[in-house]
């Protein structure tokens, strides 16, 4: 499911869970659906659409359910939900979610001032959402999202050994996948290539996505090695929206549209329209006014010259 | 000279040249000059500090004989100047400077728009700079910067054999060495790597420098993919200031900080300090205010853990 099969890689879009979650102001819910329309129409094909959370906590996420309904109408989308407890999990599972990614992180600071658990009762919620998926919903695919895998506000360096024992315990307990996220914006090209060449070889297909942050300018350059060390799954977001509001000094995700445009202009096939995205950067502006929204390739627009892939979406 | 001695790769600092050449204000010659003293003190160790050109077209450049004339007072720092003709070649040499650099672009349309001269032309203009400097000043060192090699603004596409041609074209007519510009932002990592790797085997020593934009936000990406082909030395502009003011809409350099972080996080050595680069930073905003500086480290601060390699400068 999040191995790509009609094109070179998978762009897992996450703005309107990342994103909308890291920003004060709440989207509505016909405009959240309205981008997610937009997202599926350039080609996008797999979202992230929202987190099982409680409202109290993160009222921007109120209406998960309502929008993973919505969003699973469209054929041919990975409609994925975030949840950090079984609870969660449940919830998704019986809106009707696709896919559902945990949160699990490898500092252990990071993973107390997140969800109060250590690494060891993460890994047992891991096991425990398994066997309920198990029962209740078996086709639903699980990620473990390791966090602060490349570093950490809190607790700073976090050994690598750390990130690649909790990833096999995670796939161990359960997790069809685990990938590796850049929470905190302190990786660098040489240590995501090395970290992702030892999950996918202690991990083979179980190893997931790359998430990687632009906080300090290597965003892309991180994507990069990545793909480079054989990694096919990247999540991104759009406009840039979202960080993690629990590790401060942590935003900005890698901007979607700029690395679409940095695959496909290396020949890299996204199965993602560039034009069709920028219009759908126009729905979550219209939903967000005032919100500054980033990338490169916006303004810029195409280069005179680009030829993009000629993609049929729908 | 364009090759690191004491550090794995040399960051050829272009601001003082293609940053301030490119903005509306001019800096006071006091302010430049601190400007470079606060690069050096943090171990730049080559510096472009100025364009020999008509001071009419570029009132900007106007002190650059003076600026010249400091900069050299600093030992082991390599003191570069932009030329467009032999002109301004004798300007430079006769003004003390350790290398020029010669603009010649790969797009026909570019080049009658900056220098209103053809590739021959501009061929020929390498020749008799190189007899001039055999003359003059032995020691000089000519860089041949191949600009629009990954495309251009006005004429799109620029065909890789016509890039290479003219690189080989340009050290047969006595250039030391040849770079590769991505003048218009348009350069994607594949490309990048498959033009310097050509580079460098057609002309082994002699292929030069990488000079990356920003403009789509592949800057950093895109010298990743370079120091991969091989590339040691990578210009770059603090506050990412800059661009060519004749490729409407090519604004962005590469940003110094950026850069530097990228590598030292990597353990790749640049020899620069980073704090003291950052401070080199408030005395480029000091010589501009109002004027808006780039880059996401600079905000972002280090890492929390991050360790930087213990350079002694000066």
């Amino acid at each position: 499911m999040s191995s790509p099969s009609r094109f070179d890689v998978l762009i897992s879009e996450v703005g309107p869970r990342d994103g909308l979650q890291s920003i004060s102001t709440t989207m509505s819910t016909a405009h959240k659906c309205a981008w997610i329309d937009g997202l599926v129409a350039s080609g996008v094909q797999e979202i992230e659409v929202g987190s099982f959370v409680s409202p109290k906590l993160l009222p921007q996420m109120a209406d998960a359910a309502q929008i993973v309904t919505h969003a699973i109408q469209h054929s041919g989308v990975t409609v994925m939900a975030l949840v950090p407890n079984i609870k969660g999990a449940e919830a998704a599972m019986r809106a009707g979610v696709h896919k559902i990614t945990l949160p699990v992180s490898a500092s252990p600071a990071h993973s107390m001032a997140n969800v109060r658990k250590t690494h060891q009762q993460m890994v047992e919620e891991v096991r425990a959402i398994a066997q309920l998926r198990d029962d209740l919903a078996p086709q639903v695919h699980i990620e473990a999202g390791i966090s602060t895998a490349f570093g950490c506000t809190l607790q700073g360096l976090v050994p690598e050994d750390d990130v690649i024992a909790l990833s096999v315990a995670c796939v161990a307990a359960g997790a069809n996948e685990s990938g590796l996220s850049d929470t905190t914006g302190m990786a660098n090209p040489a240590q995501v290539k090395r970290l992702f060449t030892r999950l996918r070889s202690e991990l083979g297909d179980h190893a997931g996505a790359a998430h990687m942050h632009n906080t300090r300018g290597l965003g892309l350059a991180n994507c990069l090695a990545a793909y480079e060390a054989g990694v096919r799954t990247f999540d991104a977001s759009q406009a840039g929206l979202g960080g993690c509001p629990y590790a401060p000094g942590a935003s900005g995700n890698v901007v979607t549209e700029d690395l679409v445009f940095m695959f496909e202009a290396m020949g890299i096939r996204t199965g993602i329209d560039i034009e069709r995205l920028l219009a759908a950067r126009n729905a979550l502006a219209a939903g967000l006014p005032g919100e500054a929204l980033y990338g490169m390739l916006p303004p810029a627009g195409l280069p005179k010259g680009f030829v993009p892939h000629p993609y049929s979406t729908h």
